[in-house]
């Protein structure tokens, strides 16, 4: 069987902090050394491009789902499959993935782990934001996860795979 | 111009508290009366039913954006929109609505408030959850709102399209 | 049941002779004096604004499923949904509609010819394009009706209707 | 850069006779050898499969763009994604493909030709069925290329990949 274990990690873009930037970078390279291909929203900034280049600089494979054509894309992605549908894309991104990481918060972010939540998938939150825990914990409290750095999140995934 | 104002109205399905249905249903009635279309994902379940019902009680007209085929459909809904995209149809419903009412909470409403406000649209919170008010407002202030009762949203409606 | 019969009528837009257009508003006010209402891609371009102009002279509901927002919409449209799935738009036409009228042809029809064959509906094709017809009826031979004029088509889908 | 070059390659998938499948088969060995990854509908049948099967045998990548979670994956492909759009699917398969191969012909094969040609996307139609050859170069012959075995298809990828 082929089929490669995919993993999404979501997070913000445009405006996205240093300290989850380092969390989304030192994150790809560990999926990446699990052997565990990186999904993302493909595009060239905040948390898609610094996991994807994580992933990369580890030797990793990297899908980006992007929402329209003619976005920029992040060099690091190997696979980018254009969607076309803004972002009703975001739930393709949790879909398609085994398990998904959100690390940190914006408003596309929230989308993808409410998406991910009713898709019945596992969301690690990275970094939470205490008011997105509070949410989103509170509503589903057995597929919810807090993690504080991106090496707490690979035994997380390793159990949630042996389960699933 | 025939185009009619579409109000989309987001809210819990299948486990929906009394006074949260309540208050939909009392919305649907209130939206029908000002002329407006009523909006929302068309099953025959809480929120979606009960402001169907509302709004056709008053005479209104009332769309269904449904995710699948094959599903139940509330009887209040008069036009039924198959999308086939299953929860991606979440988007639909408020890219397509020229204002959003949340009425309570749930995990699909909160990726609505997520899906609305990614795509610039207002939100109306009705009977607001304190944790999705909290991490809404947070990260959207200027384009969320909240509202105790139905009677609250009307005047909020009005003034947003006035300013579109 | 509010729910109403929605019969979507494809075809070309931007580039459509006068005969085809002609015969998509004749075919509007047919399907609007059989209560039933038209469903397009929306679009104030050839058969698009032909089938809903006819149908809103003769006092029917017009629904129009658009692909992105931002574009224009023809005039005669009640109801709007702004789907931004682009041409996957095109699915959710077909899908919604419980039969589906193609008024003559062009590259986006031919593609909802097939997703509506794909989805299992019935396809009746006026004023057929030769090839068209050859290709389609060809595949799916028991799905497909030819109709030389708007008034054929009618009975057509009255007996499809009670077939259902 | 690390963004690979995607080749689609559609085709029946059910319903398939042996000679569109093993020119499928040969094509995907050929796609890899050129270090492109091959990207299909993803199910275990018919085209989809083949094209996949041989990609892989000869070491190349294959990406599956699957309609909604539970079906049956080929175990040749890869990457799987899920998009849960069902055959709106088809456009994703298209719009995120450099040049699409059509291999034979079915119904969903002809909506991903009218959908890769709406988007502008030159097709390469295989063993090409007279009646959607005469239908689809009819109405885009620019777009449209035909070819009668896999080796052929080859010098037309590339010389449309270095024009693009």
């Amino acid at each position: 069987m082929a089929h490669k274990t995919i993993i999404g990690v979501m997070g913000p873009g445009e405006v996205c902090p240093p300290v989850v930037a380092e969390a989304a970078y030192r994150l790809g390279g560990l999926l990446a050394r699990e052997g565990w291909v990186t999904l993302c929203g493909g595009r060239d900034q905040g948390v898609m491009d610094a996991v994807s280049r994580g992933a990369k600089a580890a030797g990793g494979l990297t899908v980006g789902i992007l929402p329209v054509p003619g976005l920029s894309i992040s060099e690091a992605i190997d696979i980018p499959i254009i969607t076309d549908v803004n972002m009703a894309r975001n739930n393709i991104n949790v879909v398609s993935s085994a398990v998904v990481v959100a690390c940190g918060i914006g408003i596309g972010t929230a989308s993808e782990i409410a998406l991910a939540l009713c898709a019945g998938k596992h969301v690690i939150m990275l970094l939470p934001d205490p008011n997105a825990w509070q949410l989103f914990h509170g509503l589903r409290p057995q597929l919810t996860h807090a993690a504080t750095t991106p090496e707490d999140v690979i035994p997380i995934i390793r159990r949630l795979l042996s389960e699933a």
